[in-house]
C-alpha cells in the first residue's frame, strides 16, 4: 500500500504546530473528492477547531475534521445527558460515550448486560443535550455485521457523530480487566463489518473508528499492524490502538510502523503519566480521556453520602457541592421560562 | 377523626429514644390487624432498623417499617444504578429516587420531559443494583388516577418499595423553581388518586406517600392541614409536607396542628441549617436528603473536566478520583468472575 | 380573515378533477413563498401523487403535498411495522398511525396507558419499515405545549411526517366511547400548543394537523368553526374535523361554513356508508381509514385461534393464511441474503 | 441414565387418555420432592388442566404442569398484547411468544434485529394482558450464559412463565430459512447456559426449555439425542425437538430413542398435515402452533387494505371485520368505566 503525499504531510504537521498554521483547507467542508482508500485531504487549521468551523457545521463533520486535523485533539468521557453537557461546557470539542462509564452508571457490568437499545437511549439523551460530536464506544457493534449496520443507522438518527467498534467477540469484556482471556474477532469478519458500517451510513462524514485489541489480547506488533491495516483498508476513518501497559511503549512501537496510513486514536487511561507532548510527537490524532468524569463522580458521591450519613445533616456538604440553581441552569430551565411566556395563555 | 392511642404513643416515642428502647413490636412483621383508617401499630426498635429486620425482609416492608418507626429515619437521593449502590454502601436504609435528579442526569428538565417509562427504566436499574428500599418521587403519578395506578403496578414489578405522589397538575414543575405558579390538584381528585393507588397495590406493604404542595403554592396552614388529613384518610401511608422556606417554620406549624395523624416526611433542602434534633423533636418520621449526590457529582465532574481540559493531561486528577478497579468493584465484577468459572467451558 | 383566491381555486379544483388536470404546480417542491397565514399555493397534479413526486422526495413533503393536493387523498391505518408495510404495498400514499390501534395491539386502552415513548418506539419501527409518510394520531400531544413540542422533535428524528393533535385533556379518552364526557382543551391554550409545535419543527414540510373534537363533545357548528379557525390561524397545516354521527351531516355543515380556509381531514369510521364522492364534492382533502387493519386482524386471529383450538390441528387453516415464505418476504429477508454474501467471510 | 418408573408411566398415560383419567396427582401443587435429574412426578388429571388447577395458580406452575401432564397439550402463538388475549379467549392454556412473529410484527427480521429489551417490552404487554402462561421463544438467550441468565431474571419480573433457548449462535437465523448454514452452539457451552438459567430462576416452577436444532442444521439422530440428553441433564424442564421436514419422521425417530427422559415439545409448522393423534401416540407433551395468528393477520390485513384501496370505501369490509365495540371490549374498557366511577370526582 503506497502512502499518499498528503498523509505524510499530515504526519509532519502533527509534529509541528507552526507549520500547520501555514496551511488551511478542509476537504469535508469544501467537498473535496476522495483520493485513496478512505483517506482524504485533511483539515488543517490555525486555531481551535471549534472556533473555525461554522457554528452550523454538522456534528459528523466536526468529528471527521478532528480526526483528520494535524493538531492533537482531545475528547472527554461522558455517560449521560448531564455529564455530556458538562464536558461541552468545559470546552471540549467532542464527547466519548464510554461503554464502561455508561454500563457503570446504569449499575450493570461492561459485558453487554445493558441491551444495545438501552445504550442507544442513553446516547439520545446525550446527543440532545449537546452540540459537540459524540463518538460512541460501541463495543463489537453488539453482534455481527447486521447488528452493527443497524446500530449505525440508529446512531445517525440520534445525531451521534461516530462509532468505535472493537475487534472482539460479543458479549465483550472490558479491556482493562485482568486475568481473563480476550478472544479477538476473525480479521476478515471484522473488516467486512467495518465495510458494512461504512456502506450503511447515509451521511458521508459519519465516522467509523476501528479499535484494535491485539495488544490487549496479548499479541505483538505484527498482529496489531496487520489488523490496523486491514481495518483501514476496509474503510475505517481512524484506528484506535488500545494498550493497557503503564507506559506508551506499545503505542510508540505501533506509530513507528504505522507510517501514518490514517488517523490514530489512543486511550491513555493506564499510561496517564506520559506527557501529552509525547503523543503529539508520535503523530497521534486524538486522545480520549476515557472514564474520568465517572470516576470523579463516584468519589464525590461516596464522600458526600458518607458524610451526610455520618453527620445526619447537610450542613457539612452544602458549600462543597453545586447549588440547586446550578442544576436548573444545566437543565436549561431558562429556555422553558421563556417558552412558557410564549406558549402558555396569560391566565395560566 | 379521633387519634388512636398508639399514634400518640408513637409521637412520644419519636421524641424520646430511651423510652422507645423499652418497647419492641412491629406490626408489619407479625401481621397485626389494621386498627384504623390505614394506620397501624408502629414498628419500635432499639437499634438501627437494618440490623433488626431479618435480611430476607421485603423492600416494601423495610420502607413501611421505616415510615412507622419511632426513630427519625433518613433516606438519601440517588439517580441511577451507580449512585443507588453508593447510597446503600454508605449505610442508608433507603433511597430517594429524586425526580429532579433523575431528570437532570438524563439531561432534561423536571417538567415530565422524560416519559414515565423512561423514568421506570432508570428505576429498574436502581432497584436491581440494591437491596434497600427505594421511594420514588413520582410527581403527580404522571396523569390521572388511571396513570397513577398503572405506575404502582409497574413499580411493584420492578421491586420499588413506594411512590410519593404530589398534589399538582401534570406536567409538573419543580417545587423549588421561583416565580412561577404552582397550581394544586383538586383535593377530592387527588384523594381518590391516592385511594386508587392503595387499592391497586398487591403487596400490602407497598407505600404510597402523599406530598402536600400547599406551602409551595403559597397557601397557609389551613390548606396544608386540610389536604394532609384528606390524603391520610384516603389511605396514604405517610404525608410529605414540603416547604421552600429557609427555616422550618412551616413544617413546625404543621407538626403542631397535625397531632400525629400519621407519619410525616420532610425534605430540608432549603432549611438545611436546621439541626436534625429539631426534626426529631417535632415528631417527623423520615428525612429525605433529596439531591445531594447529584449536586456533588456535578461539582466533581465540572472540576475534573475543567482541569483535564486546561492541563491536557490526566496527571492532575488521577489521585483525586476513584480507581478503575473501584469501578469494577461497584459493578460487581467479582460475581461474574465466579460465574464464568462455573458456566463457561474450560476451553473458553 | 379574507380567503385568498388560490384557496377558492383549490376548492373548485377538488370538485372537478378535469379542471385540476389543466394545472400543475407544487409549492413545496419548487419552494414557493408563503402567501398567507400558513396556507400555500397548493400542489396540483394530474395523476396519483406517488408517481409524480420524485422518488427521493422527503416523507414530510409527500404528506404536505397530499394535504394540499386538489385531489381527495386517502391514508390507511397501521399499528406496527408489519401492518405499515402492508398498507404501503396495497398502494396507499400514506399511513395513519392510529392511537386506538396502537394501544389495542399493545393490549392497553386508548387512554394514554402506554407512555409516549412506548408509542414513539412503535412509530420508529413503522417508519423504518416504509417509505410513505406517516401521520401520527398524537392525542393531546401527551401533555402541555412543552410535551407536544418535545414530541415533534422526536418524530422528526424518527422520520415521521406529521402529527395530529386533538383539543382534549390529557389523559385522553377515545372519541368513539359512549356515555362519558369529553372535556375540551381551552381554545387559547391549544392554539398556542399548535404554534409551539410549528415553531419547533426544523423541517418546514413537517405537518401539524389540528383535530377538532367539538362535535364529539356535543358542541355545535359555532364552536367547531371557532376552534378550526383559531387552530388554522395558529399554523395548523390542516384541520381534522371529527364526528361520530352515522351520517356526514356534521362534516357537511362544517365544510359549508369553512369556506376552504385550509385543508380538511375526516375520519368516516361511523359514517362509512357515505359514498366517497360526497367527500370529494364537499372539498375534503384527506380521508383516513382509521382502524380497519386492526379490526381485520382481530377477526382473523379470533377465527384462526378458535378453529385451531377446536380442531387441535393446523389442517383447517393452512390454506387460508399467509405462508411462512410470505412472512420472510415482508421482513425483507432477501436483502439480508444479499448482505450476508457481501459482508460475511466465505467460510461462514 | 436410568429411567424412573413414573416417566414410563407418564409415557403410557399419554397414549391412553382413559387410563390417565384414573390417576390424579400433581407434584407441582403438592410439593413432591424431585426424584431424579430434574424430572418430577407428573401432573395427571382427568379434565382440561385449566379447570383443575386452582384459579390463583401461578403462571409458572401452570406451564410446568402442562409440560409434565400426561395429556398432549397445546399452546398457540401470539406476538403482542392483543393477540395474546385472543389466544387466551379461544381457550388455550398457554401462549407461545414466537420470535418470528414478534420480529415480523415489529417489522424487522428474525435475526436479533430487535434488541432483547425491545422483545422484553412486547412480552410485558403480553403478560399484562393475560392470565395463562407465556413461553418465550428466546432464541439463543441473546448472547452467552450471562445474557441468558439476565433474561431469565427479567422474564420472572414480567410474569413470563418460561423461556425456550436454542442451541445456535447469536445472532440467530430463523430455522425455516432455506439455503443458509445454521451453525450449532458448542454442546458443553449450551448445557452450562441451561444450567446457569436454572440456577438463576427464583421461582422453582419457571420453565427452561432447551431447543435442539440438530435436525435443522442437517445432523442426524445421534447428534439430536446427544444434545437432548445433555440439555436435559443440565436441568432443562423439557426438550423442544425441531424439524423442518414435511413429515414427522425425524420427530418419530427421536421419540423412539428418547425413551421418555423428559417432556418433549414440537412445532409442526412444516408437518402440519400429520394427524394430532400421531403426536399423542409418540408421547409428545406439548404442541406449539407457532405462527398462525401472525399469518392469519397478514392475509386479513392484505385483503382489507387491498379492498379499501381499490374501492376507496369502507363499505365492502365493514361487515367482515371486528366492530369498534369489540376493540374496546378486548381493551377491557369496561373495567375503566367502573374505575372512573370509583376514582373520579362526581363533577368530572
Amino acid at each position: 500500500m503506497t502512502r499518499p503525499v498528503h498523509l505524510l504531510l499530515s504526519s509532519a504537521l502533527k509534529r509541528n504546530k507552526r507549520l500547520s498554521q501555514t496551511v488551511a483547507l478542509c476537504s469535508s467542508l469544501v467537498g473535496a473528492k476522495q483520493v485513496s482508500d478512505g483517506a482524504k485531504f485533511q483539515s488543517l487549521q490555525t486555531t481551535r477547531q471549534s472556533s473555525t468551523l461554522p457554528s452550523h457545521t454538522k456534528k459528523t463533520t466536526k468529528l471527521k475534521t478532528m480526526l483528520n486535523s494535524p493538531e492533537l485533539e482531545f475528547i472527554m468521557e461522558a455517560h449521560n445527558g448531564l455529564s455530556s453537557r458538562i464536558v461541552q461546557e468545559a470546552g471540549f470539542d467532542g464527547i466519548w460515550a464510554s461503554g464502561l462509564s455508561i454500563s457503570a452508571q446504569l449499575g450493570v457490568r461492561d459485558n453487554n448486560e445493558a441491551s444495545w437499545t438501552q445504550v442507544l437511549e442513553v446516547l439520545e439523551f446525550m446527543s440532545d443535550a449537546t452540540n459537540v460530536p459524540i463518538l460512541l464506544d460501541a463495543d463489537t457493534g453488539y453482534g455481527n455485521f447486521n447488528n452493527a449496520r443497524r446500530l449505525i443507522n440508529k446512531l445517525e438518527h440520534r445525531g451521534v457523530a461516530g462509532a468505535c467498534l472493537e475487534d472482539k467477540i460479543f458479549p465483550k469484556r472490558n479491556s482493562l480487566l485482568d486475568g481473563r482471556p480476550q478472544p479477538l474477532a476473525d480479521i476478515d469478519e471484522f473488516s467486512l463489518k467495518i465495510k458494512a458500517c461504512k456502506e450503511t451510513q447515509t451521511d458521508k462524514d459519519f465516522c467509523v473508528v476501528a479499535r484494535v485489541e491485539a495488544f490487549i489480547a496479548g499479541w505483538g506488533i505484527d498482529e496489531a499492524l496487520r489488523r490496523a491495516t486491514a481495518y483501514r483498508n476496509a474503510g475505517a476513518d481512524a484506528i484506535l490502538m488500545h494498550s493497557k501497559k503503564n507506559d506508551p511503549s506499545e503505542i510508540e512501537l505501533f506509530m513507528k510502523h504505522w507510517n501514518n496510513q490514517g488517523p490514530v486514536v489512543i486511550v491513555p487511561t493506564k499510561y496517564y503519566e506520559t506527557p501529552t507532548q509525547t503523543f503529539r510527537d508520535m503523530g497521534v490524532s486524538l486522545v480520549i480521556w476515557a472514564n474520568h468524569n465517572l470516576r470523579a463522580s463516584i468519589r464525590a458521591m461516596q464522600d458526600t453520602s458518607n458524610q451526610i450519613y455520618r453527620d445526619q445533616s447537610l450542613n457539612g456538604v452544602e458549600n462543597g457541592i453545586a447549588t440547586v440553581k446550578e442544576v436548573f441552569r444545566l437543565q436549561r430551565d431558562e429556555e422553558l421560562v421563556q417558552a412558557e411566556k410564549r406558549y402558555l395563555p396569560m391566565s395560566n
